[in-house]
C-alpha cells in the first residue's frame, strides 16, 4: 500500500526540486544552507510527514536520547512536581523521559529496572519504594555504568549521586521551632524507617528534644504509611491517652497525616495550637487551605527534579564527573503558620 | 576495555554449559525448556548483566512499545492521577510511557508532537494545551496512521477517540443543585473557551439557568485560568458588587479557584453557605479541607487514564478498533458537601 511506505529524503528533494544533499543539509541544520531554504525543507518534512531516523540513529551511536524514571507513586503533589521539573530539563536538553511507579511495591521496582535497562536508557532517575532493603537490583546498572542518580528516598553508592534535602537538618529546625513556642510533649508522626528521609527526620527531631532536655517518650512516636487514615487515626490515639500524657505538639513528617489528624482533633473540640501545635511536611497545597494554616517545611519538588535530571545530562554529555559528586543538597525552608503559633494565641 | 563489551546469549550458555540454542529459547520463555531450565537462564541473564535486544528487534518489528503522552501540566492533582491511570495500563501490557508537557504553551505542544513522532511511539495520548486553536500539527500521526486517543481536553476528529466525562451534563447537575437551595444569582468562574471542558460546562451552566427561569447575567460569568491568584481575585471582584448585585453562589469550573475564593470571601466576613453558596469541579485533596467542606463534581482521573491507555493499547494489539469509536464517557458524581447545604444551614 502506497500510504504505508515511509517519506524519505528524496521525496522532499523531488518535491521542492532541489538536491537530497541539500534536503539532508537542511535538516541537519547546516550553516551551509540558507535560513530560507533550511524553513521550506523542514516545512516541507512536516507537511509530507518525514520521520527523522533518530530511532536507527540511536541504535548507531548506542545512545537512545531518553531517561528511565522510577518513583514509588506518581500520584502525590510532590512527586508531579519533580517530574514537571525533570521533563523541564530534559526537554531543554533534547531528552525523553520513560516513567514508571513501583506502587511502592519493591518486586515492581525489580521488575521496572530490568525494564528500564532492556530499553536501554541512557541513565537513570530513581527513588525508592518503602519496603526495598537494598539496591541489589540496580547491580546491571552499576555494572555497565550506565549513571543512576537517586532523588528524595535515596541511598548510599559509589558509582551515583543523591539529590535531596538535608531531612535531618529540616526536622531538627521544625522540633526546635515547636519547643520555642513553649512545647514539651512533642508527638512525631513518622513514614517507614528503611527510608532515608524518614530515618533522617526522625533523628532529626529526637536531637532537637536532647539539645533542649526534653526526654524523647516510646508513646509518643508513631510509624506509619503518612495516608489521610493515618492521620484520623493518630487523632483517635490522642484522644484515647489520658489527659496528663498528651502531647501538646505533633510534627508529622507529612502535611497529609498532619492535617487529617487537625480535623479530627478539631472535631474532638481540641483547640489549634492552644491544645496542640501542629507542624507538617512538603508544603502541599492542603496546607495552606486548613485552619489554622499549617506550619511545616517548603522545599522544591520541581528544584529537585530539575536538578537530577540536568546533573545526569550533563555528566551523560560530558561536562560534569557524576561518579565524583556524592550529594547535592538543595535547600528547605520552615514556613511558619498560625497552627504552631502557640505564643501568639496565647496572647 | 573488557567490561564495555555487551553480555551475549552465548557468555550466558559458557556459563551455564548449556547451548546458545536453549539459552535463546529460555529467554523466549520458550515451553520447549524446562521451567526450571528457563529461572536458571534468566537468573544468569540479570547476574551477568544480559541486555536483551528489545531495541534492535523494535526497529525491525517497527514496534517500540511505548506510547507518547503530551499533558498541558505535569504539576497538578488531576494530572497526576491520570498518569498513575496509564502507567497501571501500560505496564500491565509490556508498554511504556514517554511523557512531555506544553506549559500551556501550543508552541511548545507543536514540537512536543513531533519529538514523539520522531522517536517512533505506537500511540499517542494527549489532552490539548490551552491556546491550541486546532489540532493540525497532529497530521503526521493521522496521516501516517499511527492512532491518537485524546483525553480530558479532546478535540473531535474521524479518526481518534476521546476519552473524558460529560462536562456538560455534569455542569447541568451542578448548577441544578445550587438552585434547588435556594440560589437565584449564580456565578460561574470558567477557564478558557477553547477548551471543550470548560465551554460544555458554561453551557451546562447556562442550560440549567435557562430551565429554571433563571437570567443569565454576563458580569456573573468570569473566565479565567483558574488559579489561586484568579480565585481570589473573583472574591474581590464579588466584595467590589453593590449588595444587590451580588452573587448568592459560585460555581467555579475548578476547585482550586473556588476554594481561595472562599478563603477570601470568609476573611471579609461571608458566611458560607448562608450568604454565599459554593460549588467547585475535580473533587481534588483541598476540597476535603476547606471548611465548610466543597461541594464539587468527582470523578476519577486514574480512571479516565487507565481507560484512554488500555483502549489505545488493545487497538495497537488489534483486539478492538479505535477508529470505529468516537468517544469514551466516564462516569461523574456529584459530591454534595456543606458549602452548598443552604437549606440545612438556614434551618
Amino acid at each position: 500500500m502506497a500510504e504505508d511506505r515511509e517519506v524519505t529524503i528524496y521525496d522532499i528533494a523531488k518535491y521542492l526540486n532541489i538536491s537530497a544533499a541539500t534536503v539532508s543539509r537542511g535538516l541537519k541544520n547546516n550553516p551551509m544552507i540558507s535560513k530560507q531554504t533550511r524553513k521550506k525543507i523542514t516545512d516541507a518534512a512536516t507537511m509530507l510527514g518525514y520521520q527523522s531516523n533518530t530511532f536507527a540513529s540511536s541504535l548507531r551511536s548506542r545512545q537512545t536520547l531518553t531517561l528511565g524514571v522510577l518513583v514509588p507513586r506518581l500520584n502525590s503533589h510532590f512527586m508531579s512536581s519533580v517530574l514537571a521539573g525533570m521533563e523541564n530539563a530534559a526537554n531543554l536538553h533534547g531528552y525523553n523521559l520513560i516513567i514508571a511507579q513501583s506502587l511502592e511495591d519493591v518486586d515492581k521496582e525489580k521488575r521496572n529496572v530490568l525494564t528500564m535497562y532492556n530499553k536501554r536508557v541512557d541513565g537513570l532517575l530513581i527513588s525508592l519504594s518503602a519496603n526495598a532493603v537494598d539496591i541489589q537490583h540496580l547491580e546491571p546498572f552499576f555494572k555497565k555504568q550506565i549513571p543512576v542518580v537517586f532523588f528524595d528516598r535515596v541511598h548510599p553508592h559509589a558509582d551515583s549521586t543523591s539529590v535531596g534535602i538535608d531531612n535531618y537538618e529540616a526536622a531538627y529546625k521544625i522540633t526546635t521551632h515547636l519547643i520555642s513556642q513553649g512545647c514539651k510533649r512533642i508527638m512525631h508522626l513518622g513514614g517507614n524507617l528503611l527510608r532515608n528521609v524518614y530515618t533522617d527526620r526522625f533523628k532529626g527531631y529526637k536531637k532537637a528534644l536532647k539539645d533542649h532536655r526534653l526526654l524523647f517518650v516510646e508513646s509518643l512516636h508513631l510509624v506509619s504509611n503518612l495516608s489521610e487514615q493515618a492521620g484520623t487515626e493518630a487523632a483517635r490515639y490522642i484522644l484515647d491517652l489520658p489527659a496528663a500524657e498528651r502531647p501538646d505538639a505533633v510534627f508529622s513528617a507529612n502535611d497529609t497525616a498532619a492535617v487529617y489528624c487537625m480535623l479530627a482533633l478539631k472535631a474532638a473540640g481540641l483547640r489549634i495550637p492552644e491544645d496542640i501545635a501542629f507542624a507538617g511536611f512538603n508544603n502541599d497545597p492542603i496546607s495552606k487551605v486548613i485552619e489554622p494554616n499549617l506550619t511545616t517545611m517548603n522545599y522544591s519538588g520541581e528544584a529537585i527534579g530539575n536538578t537530577a535530571a540536568t546533573y545526569l545530562i550533563n555528566h551523560l554529555k560530558g561536562s560534569t564527573d557524576l561518579y565524583a559528586t556524592n550529594a547535592i543538597t538543595l535547600r528547605a525552608d520552615l514556613v511558619i503558620r498560625a497552627s504552631s503559633l502557640k505564643k501568639d494565641a496565647a496572647g
